[in-house]
Order: C-alpha cells, then structure tokens, then sequence
C-alpha cells in the first residue's frame, strides 16, 4: 500500500515541535524510514535534533539528497486560530496547522516518495534524506549540524532537492534556485532613568530607538538586481517592559531583520546600521549599543542541469514551467549549496508563519507524484 | 508648654501609613487635636481613611485651611535603608525615615502650629484641618472624599494651604501655586501578522508606531505660558513581545505621558493625539486604537492675595522672597483649587520616595514658625 503523504502530513502536524522542541516529528519519521530500509541516525548538536537517514550504499556512484524542517514557528495568538494549531484539522479539502505548509507536508511528500520508490523500483544509487529540528531558529546545530557530520563520516549527496515551499499560486509554478540573505541587529539603547515631571533629570531613550526605528523604516537599501527584488528592512520588535506611566525608562531594546540581495553582505549592512545607531546615539545623547547576526549572506544557483531536471520533471506532472526566483526568506539550501547542487521546490506556502496556517491536501499527493517523477528521472539518466 | 513638630514628625514617622494602610497616623493626630478643641471627624470612604477637624465655629466669617496626607509611598528595598525605615531615627540634625517630608512633617508643623496658635490667640474665625490617608495611591477617596464631604455637611474653606514640600534648596524658595495637568494615552497599533521575508502578505505596525512615536517625541506642543514651563511629550514605552526575528508582529503597544500647562486641557489633547494616530494609521493602512486617561487638568491660582500672604509669611521668618512656581508633579492641590484659593507650600523634599527618606529637624521647626506666622497674618487681615 502506498505510503500517504497528506496523513503522514497530518501525524507531523499534531507534533508540536515548536523550535526547539522535537515534539516527536523526527522519531515519527524514523520508524517509518527504518522499515522500509532506510539506515537512519540521529545527529543531535547541542541539544538540536536532527535526522539523517540514507537508502543505498554509502559511496554508491549517485546520491540523490531530499532537505528539510520539521520544527515550526510559535502560533502566536492561539485564540485567533480557527482550529487549534496543532489539532491538523481536516475541512472542504484543506489541512490546517501550525507547519502544515512550512514545511510538515514537504517533508511528508519526500519521505513518502523515497519509502515509496525505493519500494517499488530499487535504484542503482543512494537516496538521503537529511532533516533538521531547528530551520526556524537560529540553525546552527541544524542543517550544519548534518552537513558536518555527513562530511566527517564519508556521506555525500551529489545534488539536493530543499523541501520548502516555493510555488504562488500553483503548485509547480516558481522554483527557487537562490535566495535573499538575510541578518538580524538587535539594538539596546540606553538614556536614564527618571520622573516623567522632571525629564530634565531624565534622558529618554524612547524617542531615539523611534527615530533610528524610523530612519530605518523608511529608508530604501536598493531597487532590486538581476536576479534579485530589493532588499527589506524590517523592525520585528521594541520592547521596553516599563508599566509607570510617571516613570521615564532607562533602557529599550529593538530587532531589526533585513532580507538582502547580492549587491549587499552581511558585513556591508552591519557596518551601515552600526553607522546609523551612531548617528541617532549623537543627536539624542544616548548610548545605543548593537549586535548583529548574519544568518545567511545572499547566493545564486545559475540555471543548469539541476534546475532543467527539476524543470522537466515538473512539466510532465503538472503541463506547468517554473519560474527561476530568488525571493523569499532563507532556507537551509544557503548551507547546503556549499555541499552540492541545491534547488529548492516545494507545494503552495498559503498563511505561513501566519494564524490559520493550511496546505490544500491535493498538492501533497501532487508534491508526492513530482519528487517520484525527479527521482525516476534522476536515476535514468546516464551515468 | 508649645507642641513640638519635630517629635510629632518622629510619633508619626513611627506610623507604618503605606497607602492605604492608616498605621495609627490619624488616630494619632485626632488624640492630639480634640483636647485642643478641635472637632474631629473620621470621613473614611470605601476603606480609605481621612481625618476632618474644625476648631471655631462652622459658617464662621473666615475659615483658614490646611491639607496633606500621612500615607506614603511603599520602603522599596528596605535592607537598602540606613536605619529602619519606620524608626524615626534622628541623627546629626536629621530625622530618618518613610513620609519624614512627605509629608508627615509638614503635617505636623501645620497641625502643630494652629493647636499652638488658637490657645494662645484663639482667633475670630475658624481653622481647618483636612488631612487624608490616601495621596499617594489612587486618591479617589482620599482629599475629594473629604471635599465631597464637606459640601454635604456646609464645611468651607476661604483659603488653603497644602503642607507639600515644595522648598527646593533651603525652606521658603519655592511655592506652589498652580500644577501642570497630567494625561496617559495607550495606544495599540495592529497590522497583519507574517513573515519577515514576505512583507507584501504582512502589514507591520512597527514602522507606524515608530512613525507616532517619533511626531509625537519630535513635537512641540508651546513655549510655556505665563506661569508655565513648556508642556513635555514622554513615550514612556513600546512593548511588542516578538521574540521571533522572522515574524512580523501582529500588533505592539505604546504609552505615552503628557505634562501640559494651562494652554491645553486634557480633552484638546486627547483630540490632538487621536488625530496624530488617525494620520499616522492612514499614512501606513494599519489600526490604531487609543485610550487616554486624565490624571488632572492644569491649574494655577494666579498671584494675588494669598500668594502674598505666603509671600510676607516666608520673608518675615525667613528673609527669603519665593519663587511662585508650577512645576513637578500632581498633588491633592487639583482637588482643592475647585473648593478654594489653593497654595502649596512646605519645606525641602529631601530623597522624596527614595532610600533614607530624611528630613532637616530644624527645617520643621522652621515651617510651624512659618505657618503660625500665616495664621497670626491671615486672622489680622481687615475684614
């Protein structure tokens, strides 16, 4: 029988592996995977779970790679969701759930399709699937976590199919062969404490973090590049905790997120906010401190066999032609590209990280047919 | 033999009166002033404690007022104290302790004072004392429960004196004759939550409350008026509580404070701000709502005869000449102005609601001087 995508979907989605909770999503897999002869390993970093699991021989002439996350971002105002957000409720044709798009349903379609197909057709290669606990948070002991250990092991893939959603409007519509960078300021700025009736004795540090909050608000970083949209500024958070109305805070902090393309780094845009904190920090006297985070620098995959094989194997199930973006947030492929070949293709990514998160559950069968479709198409290449 | 202020300052000191607890302070003062010949009344509403004594006749040709509180404010720390705070310890000149000038020593100067001043000179008039057990908390049924009670039961004042410390460097530089008004608003700003690398599905309300939090930081709302320094526009805080750097928030909260003077009232600036958030939620397609709360309105009783009385007062025991001011913070001054010509005056606030609250023995000594002056002055006016 046929392994079924949209409920093995719907199992993951009652986990509740909010990063960077493993909540059981990872174990669910690998007793699926081990019986049907996949050789599977825990590769847990720094409390991180992660899964590895390959079907072939390690060393085997081909090695066809799946990636992907099973962790999910927190549900926010639970209150405000239809269904409970880890309930994979089931209504008119729709799957709903925290991670039900990004990206349980992913992982389902290619974990059901490896079981499926090594089944059915025993290829002459290998099949891995490599599948990590924290893609939300900060992903250092994840994705990584794999590709080091599979480095230091002797496990190789020779390309690598990320999971994520990647279609608009219709599945097999937009394939992702790179991605923005993106990075992460928080900014702690300090003034003194004091009365509200007496702010000469007081140094507000609020109309500073609104100034630089706005300075950065509306400024615009680029127009877009070849291959890029342009890149965004984000304030995410301002936190001060201050209850007094009658009391004038020492100290607030705010996160800035920027989405960048490739004609900024990581290191350019530190460098920039670092300069505009200083300006903001001399026109109000206050100290604004600054940290940064480079989650990923922006990269490109150029169209190439990859690309055209995932390209044709999409055409012959769904009569569609993928666009080639780049837009997006990141993905583990920003790690996976300094191993192999990495595309990233997946189903119709409807509310993600959003209330009321839901997949069509047709597109998981169809995601299912086209990751068999790539791995047919994959082994019957010529060596 | 005179009352000595300075030992019922230590007596009351010893009171543990933290609002709205009553410690024995009123009980206290009563025991002392109906042997005096004043007649006491306990007008206590809705649990908080409050004090009403009269010496001379109700309805009498001129009714001199004073006011104050013996709450105080909680001890903080109280390890952080150099001597208990409720221990009334004297040392080198200071008397140590929670309420030592706020105000427990100006009430007992002026309690002091007219016990003194109508055995020795009974007067042609009467001499009332208000005195509430709640200024420090809510006040709402602290001097206005006395206020209400007293319209009820034909009590008057002509004139009032609050007992706050107003004195800035040494007793008699400063009083008080008027307050600015004091107004919070609360404000929600609502978008639509999302994904930080999908801002055209997201609607973020950071860039909004930066854009209000900076108009409104960056705003001037006058010059200050005659009796007036400028009013002051206080963002107090901005809380959105997103720890996820990839979420865009749904919504964020900020609060802000306004101490205005007598160019606005409460309900002007209630109108300016909802129209400042109108535009600001219109500018940026987000929701704001707002709440505002009236904590008082700006008042001054304008230089004239009591100023003057005070005036004469001060220099005759002190040789100083005041300054008439309208600065700091609310005090049941705002309720009394609606019953009665209102002046605040008292002596230095040293370390008012801080660690080792202390009060110079021989400032209180001072200020029943200056108050029995006051009284000898006002009963000597022509009729």
């Amino acid at each position: 029988m046929p392994t079924d995508p949209a409920r093995l979907t719907a199992d993951l989605v009652r986990c509740p592996s909010v990063t960077p909770e493993e909540g059981g999503a990872l174990v669910l897999l690998q007793s699926l995977l081990e019986p049907a002869g996949f050789s599977c390993t825990r590769v847990d970093r720094n409390g991180t779970p992660n899964l590895f699991a390959r079907w072939g021989a390690r060393g085997a002439a081909r090695s066809f790679g799946f990636n992907g996350h099973t962790d999910v971002v927190p549900v926010g105002d639970e209150a405000a969701w239809t269904h409970p957000p880890f309930s994979a409720h089931e209504e008119n044709g729709w799957l709903y759930g925290r991670g039900a798009t990004d990206m349980k349903s992913g992982v389902a379609a290619f974990a059901a399709a490896a079981i499926d197909f090594v089944a059915k057709t025993p290829p002459d290669g290998a099949i891995l699937l490599t599948i990590t606990g924290d893609e939300e948070g900060p992903g250092r002991d994840g994705t990584l976590a794999l590709l080091d250990w599979m480095q230091a092991h002797g496990e190789r893939m020779d390309i690598c199919i990320v999971g994520e959603p990647t279609s608009v409007e219709t599945i097999g519509d937009m394939v992702k062969i790179g991605r923005r960078g993106s990075m992460t300021a928080r900014f702690t700025v300090t003034g003194k404490q004091g009365h509200s009736a007496y702010l000469h004795k007081a140094l507000n540090p609020m109309p500073a973090v609104a100034f630089l909050a706005h300075r950065l608000s509306t400024h615009s970083l680029d127009d877009g590049t070849d291959h890029f949209d342009p890149s965004t500024i984000s304030v995410t958070t301002i936190d001060t905790g201050n209850a007094a109305s009658n009391v004038i805070p020492a100290r607030t902090r705010m996160t800035v997120n920027i989405r960048f393309n490739d004609r900024h780094s990581g290191a350019s845009l530190t460098d920039w906010l670092r300069a505009e904190a200083e300006a903001v920090a001399e026109a109000t006297g206050t100290t604004i401190q600054m940290e940064s985070q480079i989650s990923g620098e922006a990269f490109v995959t150029p169209p190439g066999p990859l690309s055209d094989l995932v390209r044709r194997a999409i055409g012959q199930e769904t009569n569609q032609s993928p666009t080639l973006s780049t837009t997006g947030g990141t993905s583990d492929a920003r790690f996976v590209r300094d191993h192999c070949p990495v595309v990233e293709f997946g189903l119709v990514g409807h509310r993600m990280h959003e209330v009321d998160e839901r997949v069509w559950v047709q597109d998981i069968q169809d995601l299912k047919r086209i990751y068999t479709r790539l791995l047919t198409e994959y082994f019957a290449l010529p060596r």
